[in-house]
This record gives structure tokens, C-alpha cells and sequence, in this order.
């Protein structure tokens, strides 16, 4: 696939956001296309943006107490009909090993497309006194669920992801839980993906498959089109009940567990390089890129490359992710384009001038603007472009979702946004199913969330005038 | 299972090794055996030695170069029929995938037993010339092999491990590639868990299937036999020319490129477990300990208590892993018990007397040493004493499996030492399969390696008295 480009040759993203997309993740190597149908392989350059996610989020999930465990790839077909509506919503995407070491295996075995049913399975038997609880488990694994076509890490058949699932006494302390979940996704695409999503409440028909409420973290991308970022899910007794998970309560009567669970998968390295790239490529925001800066020294003459080792030893020191680009086989142009490409945040260039005056020239990768620091304050002028960059990068989306986020009082207005700009539409809803699918219907926009900030106020159905509370958050969706 | 003992009532393991092994898994949640025949779960106790594990070879890895990624976990079925030996040696072991999202697919797709045969695909289309290569990438993900007995850890259906999979220019970069993962091995085995390994050179009938040499790393057990604790293989160009990777070399011709693949899994757990514990449970060296020391206040009292976390913080900021116990529900001696148990490397007692007096009581679990330190000395004597018991365990290891390495000239005696204590022998063989096959079926006992330090001498083979020329290692086997 990427043979048929030359380097560095993409779509323009100002022209076509879709083929730049897949351009941009092949030709920056994030990933390809598997031979499988509906796969993906994550290459290094991909695959270190969630590592360095992954780590972020797991020490704050270890902070507050929940420990990593591995649970089975492989759940017998009977254990997801045990929850009626989790199964509903997960058979058609279900990929089935029906072959066992040769032999025709008598019940089917699921890939798991998550792990509600095997692990409660396990809770029912680890679980009996309020002495157990809470449990609060995650893990980092695989996930399968069927899917023809591939979008690079936004569909795909498998995925990476974490998913947590915890078990407590009571519903507030569980509701408490599935709430701090979501505090820990708008950190992670805040302060490090430098992405502002928007948070709340899905409705009964976007809901999770067995679950009383589900919260979801919405991020609207420049084609104006929203996604699904990461969800948690208020399971109330649903699964207990189904896996009885009971346990002995303080005032020694019985009783079911409360649950939550909540993941993020490698679909935010989609939502990152939509929300930030421009036609020259990617843009990664300082925090979680791989390369935060890459030095590239103008010619190979001795005194200009030990000078560029010495600024690289500096920054190292620092802590500061640097690469040195002393590749011979490639001239400096084509170096600026790869990186550029790339989306390393900074580009260090080293020529005779700056050796001779022991300066550094400083590109941004976000801006274009360049500057020029001395060696002795290199460290810190780099610590604060990167600060600065990652700041830039959040407000820019910050700003692009409060522009195309539009409030509409009339369903004509609102026909109009979604078959123009789109983006998120704030509008009156009366939560009745049958508007929301008439909607959907006509405009090819969902109920995306009731954000959590909004307030009750009296209003009118945007589509059948009925009462309404509640100003919702729609918008077409990936 | 664990609900049919009481706490802590494990068999001995000098009276019965698997039975033991079972028990002190189940009782100290290292994991659990999970609802699918032939699969486990790892428990979060367990996971986090995994955890640890991970964490030094990643750095390991990374530290000569080599990244991180992830390939799908289907493979085409075709593919694995490329290389002919490859499928021979899988062929029994698949779980096949035949239904995705309800329908019937036209191609079973085989659920990952190593993924030498996807990446490779990848690998042909990434590799044209020289200045591609080495490529050199791991991935850390679940494999799964059929079985239909679950031994916890040591052999599972499905299990976790780390495949590195390198491409070089030549045999020669490409030998010495595969020797250094054993290098990483050896570090991991050695320095990590205290497992004193050997390691060497598989028979032909042991080496992986379609490699051209394989390396085992190779652990004597507590019962004298021996487990495959990791491996590497020179691969040759065997795949290469299956798989078609092949690329312009330095003076303009075609040529396909060298490759290696290595792994280590789980099952290093095991053989953890196995190795170092005692009746009372685990025995954990302390470099992987989840818990490196745990705190156990005598009494609740608040004067205790407050010394108690006095001394935890004190650890917690020299970077020691440590844990206060101040569980109301649970006695001291329970507690004891729990934490012998579970391995943790050192229990520090604060009762009246340490809390007046300013020290603490401190239990080695290796040697069960009781001995006191001052206050104002406890952290450079809980940092002696852990690093004491590393090496302790190692030093124990290595003193079990030299006494248990058996130099053997001649066959009756090679069957009275396979009948009674087994262990390692070292005997001359042939080389030839059908006496390997002869030792086998008449002692149980396969050659597992020609060690690396072997050198070339004149002998008879054990078996058949041919002309031989090394002495190799047999022993029984998980």
C-alpha cells in the first residue's frame, strides 16, 4: 500500500481529512493493513504513543487501588446469553473458535469482545464477605468483535484496550467509581492527548449491553464528525444477579455486588492524529510522543556532529525524549519532511553558524516558528517549548469544539448544521426513542451524550415540540 | 477450588511437590483455573510479578534497539502452511476460528501459536534494501497452543509472552543476535527470579519448528525435572524465502535476509514458584516481589500505629515496595501466616517494646533469621537484607542443580538415576534420533541441551557406544 507514495507525499488534510488520515498513519509507519480482513498492525512509532498512554493511565489507576490481573481470550458461548441484553448487543460481531486441537469442540468458544462474563464468573467465586470488596480489577488486553472494514485504529476487528471492573457494597459507591473513570479519560485526553472531549451521560439506546447507565467521552474531530473516546458503565446488580455474585453484608444479610467497568482502546491514537495533524503530516502533542525532539545536524562535518551529540547528551540528561538524525543516506530536506511527517513537536538544526556560536535553531512543528537559544539555556528553552506546545495543541481543539458546537431551537437549523459543517448540535430532546431514531433517520445524527454540565430547564422536543429537560449533545458519529 | 482449604493449609511440599505447587498457587492467588478447559486466570497477585518481569527484559530490549509493537492475532491458515515444518510441528495445537460476525468464513482463521508467519507477511512488504535492516521488534501478547490439562502456568492453552522477531543482513549478525537474547535470559533467570538455568543447543527433534538451530534455557526443578524456561531460534533464511523477504543488498543484488525469533513467557512463573518455596507457601526474590517487605503492627495501638507508618514511609521514599498490614478483622498470627504464604521477602514486627525503644523486629522469609534494627538504620538493613536473599536463593538454586547434574558413562546407571532421584545427566549420545528416541521411551528422559560451555571430546554415545563428541544434558521434563 504505502509503496505507491512517494515519501512523504500525502494527501493535503485541508483537502481530503479521510485519505489524509490513511496516508498519514502509513506513511508515518503508526500502522498498516494486516492480511486479515478488518485488521491492523501497530508498528513501533504506533505502538510507542500507547505505550507511553498506557503507562500514563495505568499509575493512576494504580493510585487509586486497582490492581492488574489477565483473564481468558476464550468465553463459552452460554456464559454471554446469562445477560439478556449483553448479548443482544454483542452476537452479531462475535468471531467463534469452533476447533480445538483438531477436534470439533461441543460448545463454541467466544473471542472475547469484553470481559464482563468471564470475569464475574470468577468474582462469584472469589467473592463472599463485604471483607472482599471492593474489587477493583483491570487489564490491558485484546478485544475482537467483528468488522468487515477496516478504519486504522478507529474500526478494526481486534483492538488494545484496558478495561476495569470493579465490585463494591453499595450503588453510591459504585456510581462513585464509574464517575472516577471518567475523571481519569478527560485527564489522559486533556493533559496528554491535548484533546477536549465532552462528557456525559449516553441514552438507553447507546447504552452499553447490560448496563443501567453508561457514560460516555465524546471527541468532535475537524471533519466534524464525533467520537466515541471512552465509555463507563454504571452496571448496577445486572451482571451479579445473572453470575450471582452475592456476598455477606455488614449486617450479615445477603446480598448482590454493585459493578462498574470502563475502558479505552487504541482509538485515541485515531482521535489524536485526526485532532491535531495538518497537511504536512502529524502533529503529536510533547506529552506522549515518542520523539519530542529530533536534532538534525546540516552537513556531516565532525565539529557540527559532536555538537549535536553534546545537545543531545544535554537534553537526554534532562529527561527529554531527543533523537540525533545522522543517517548519511539521506540529505537534510528530505530529513525535515520525514520528521515534519512524523509530527516530532521540536527539530533542532545544527549548521557551521550555530556550532561556530554554540546556538541552536528551534523549529516548532506546531507553529513553524523558529527561534534561536544559546547551549547554556537549550534545556530549558526546550522543557518550555514543549510545555508551550502541548498547551497550543489543546487550545486549538479547545477552541475548534467551542466554535462547532451550536446551540439550535428549530429541527430545520439543525437539518442544515448536519448536512453542511456539522459538528456537535446542543438541542432539547424528549427522550423519547422513537425522535431519536427519527432523527437519526433524517440527519444521520445520534444522541452523542447529555453532558454532565448541563442543567434541568424547561424546553421543547427539537423534533416533536413534546416537553423536555434537558439540552442533549448530538452529532454524526465514526 | 481455594474455598475447600482452610487459610494457609497447604500441602508440604516435602511431601508432595504438584500437589503443593497447586495448592500455594491457588492459596496465595498467584491464579485460578478459569471456566474454559485448559485455561487459567492470572490473579492480580500473580500478574504483578509478571508485571515486574516484564519491565526489566523491556528495558533490556530496548536498551540494544529493539521497539515494541503488535501484529493481529489471526493468522490466515494459509500461512502457516508457507513453511512446511512449521505447520507440522502447530498443526495439533490450533484453535481455528470459523464463524465472524454469524456468518461461515470462506478461510479458518488460526488464533496465534507464534507469530513468526504474520509478521513475516509484514516484513516482505516493509524490507527492500539494506538500509532497512536489522528490523528488530518485539511484541508482548497472548498465545494460545490447545491443551486439555490445565498445569497451572507451566502448560495453558492460552498464555502470556514476549516474541522477538529480527530480520538481518547476514548469518553471521543474525547468529549472534539469537545468542544475545539467550544473554537477556540468562540476566532475567540469574539476577531476577534466582533460577540458576543452563543453556545450550536443542536436538534437532526438540528445536522449533522451522528454525535452523534452537537455544533453550533450561531450569532443574525441585523434582528433578527439568522445565524449557525460554528459547531463541536461528531462524536461517527459511522463512525469509517462504515468505519472500528479500532485499537489495549492499553491492546491488537480491538477497533474502537472516532472522531470529525468541521468547520468554509466563511459565517462568512457574518455575519461580517451584523453585524457591517451602511448606509454608512461596519464597519471592525480592528484586520481582510484588511486596518486598511487609509491615505487621503487633497491636492497634496508636503509638504502634503511628511508629508503623513512620517506618513505611521511610522505606516507601528509598524505593522499597513495602506494605503495613492494619487490618482489624485478621490476627497477627493469621497474618504471619498469610504473608509466609504469599512470599513476601521480610516481615517487620512493631509491637510495645520496638515502639518504645525505637527499632524493629525483622523476619527474613528465606532462612526465618529474626533480628533487630535501629530505627535510624532500617533502611540500609532492609536494602542489605534484601539484596542478602536474592543471592541467598540464587546460591541455593545453583547449589540444587550442580548436585543434581550427573556426568553418567554408562546406561544402567543413566536408568537407576531416571527411576529414583532423576535430575540433569550429562552423557555422550550420537546425535542420532533413533537413539534419542530409545532413551526416551525407555527412561521418560529427552535430551534437553548441549550446553554452551560443552566442549569437544572423544566418547561413546550412552546409548548405542557410537563415536561421540559431546556430552549432552537429558533430563525429564514438563
Amino acid at each position: 500500500m504505502s509503496l505507491k507514495f512517494e515519501k512523504n507525499q500525502i494527501t493535503k488534510k485541508s483537502l481530503d481529512l479521510e485519505k489524509w488520515y490513511k496516508d498519514v498513519i502509513l506513511k508515518a509507519e503508526l500502522a498498516d493493513y494486516a492480511p486479515v480482513k478488518g485488521c491492523m498492525v501497530i508498528r513501533p512509532y504506533g505502538y510507542a504513543l500507547w505505550e507511553n498512554i498506557k503507562k500514563e493511565l495505568d499509575q493512576m489507576f494504580k493510585k487509586e487501588g486497582v490492581e492488574n490481573a489477565y483473564f481468558p481470550l476464550f468465553i463459552p458461548y452460554s456464559f454471554l446469553k446469562k445477560e439478556k441484553e449483553h448479548i443482544k448487543g454483542f452476537s452479531p460481531e462475535l468471531a467463534l473458535v469452533t476447533i480445538g486441537g483438531g477436534e470439533k469442540l461441543s460448545e463454541p468458544l467466544v473471542v472475547r469482545p469484553t470481559s464482563e462474563t468471564v470475569m464475574y464468573d470468577m468474582y462469584s467465586r472469589w467473592i463472599s464477605s463485604y471483607r472482599d470488596l471492593p474489587v477493583l480489577i483491570n487489564q490491558w488486553n485484546n478485544i475482537v468483535r467483528w468488522e468487515k472494514r477496516t478504519y486504522l485504529f478507529l474500526r478494526t476487528t481486534e483492538f488494545l484496550w484496558q478495561e476495569g471492573h470493579t465490585a463494591h457494597q453499595d450503588h453510591d459507591e459504585s456510581g462513585k467509581f464509574a464517575l472516577k473513570a471518567l475523571d481519569w479519560y478527560r485527564n489522559i485526553y486533556e493533559d496528554y492527548l491535548a484533546i477536549y472531549p465532552v462528557i456525559g451521560q449516553k441514552s438507553k439506546k447507546e447504552k452499553f449491553a447490560g448496563a443501567l447507565t453508561t457514560w460516555g467521552v465524546e471527541a468532535l474531530m475537524p471533519s466534524g464528525k464525533a467520537l466515541q473516546a471512552a465509555t463507563s458503565h454504571d452496571l448496577g446488580q445486572n451482571f451479579a444477579k445473572a453470575f450471582n455474585i452475592s456476598f455477606q453484608n455488614k449486617v450479615g444479610r445477603k446480598d448482590f455486588v454493585w459493578q462498574t467497568s470502563w475502558g479505552l482502546s487504541t482509538r485515541c491514537i485515531g482521535a489524536l492524529v485526526m485532532a491535531h495533524g495538518d497537511d504536512q503530516g502529524l502533529i503529536l502533542p510533547p506529552k506522549i510522543a515518542f520523539i519530542q525532539a529530533v536534532i538534525v545536524p546540516i552537513r556531516p562535518d565532525e565539529n557540527i556532529l559532536n555538537f549535536s551529540r553534546e545537545i543531545k547528551t544535554g537534553l537526554e540528561q534532562e529527561g527529554i525524549r531527543v533523537k540525533l538524525d545522522i543517517r548519511e543516506t539521506k540529505s537534510v530536506g528530505w530529513k525535515f519532511n520525514e520528521w515534519e511527517l512524523k509530527g516530532v513537536p521540536l527539530r533542532l538544526e545544527i549548521g557551521e553558524k550555530e556550532t561556530a556560536g554554540k546556538i541552536v535553531t528551534i523549529v516548532r512543528r506546531d507553529t513553524g516558528e523558529k527561534l534561536k537559544a544559546k547551549k547554556e539555556k537549550i534545556k530549558i528553552e526546550v522543557r518550555r517549548l514543549l510545555t508551550e506546545i502541548q498547551k497550543n495543541l489543546f487550545e486549538a481543539h479547545k477552541k475548534f469544539v467551542l466554535e462547532n458546537t451550536h446551540l439550535v431551537t428549530d429541527y430545520k437549523s439543525f437539518k442544515e448544521i448536519m448536512t453542511s459543517k456539522k459538528g456537535f448540535i446542543k438541542a432539547f430532546w424528549c427522550e423519547s426513542e422513537d425522535c431519536e431514531a427519527g432523527i437519526k433517520q433524517e440527519t444521520k445524527a445520534a444522541t452523542r451524550v447529555l453532558p454532565l454540565t448541563e442543567k434541568k430547564v424547561n424546553g421543547k422536543c427539537i423534533y416533536c415540540s413534546k416537553p423536555s429537560s434537558f439540552h442533549w449533545l448530538f452529532a454524526q458519529a465514526y
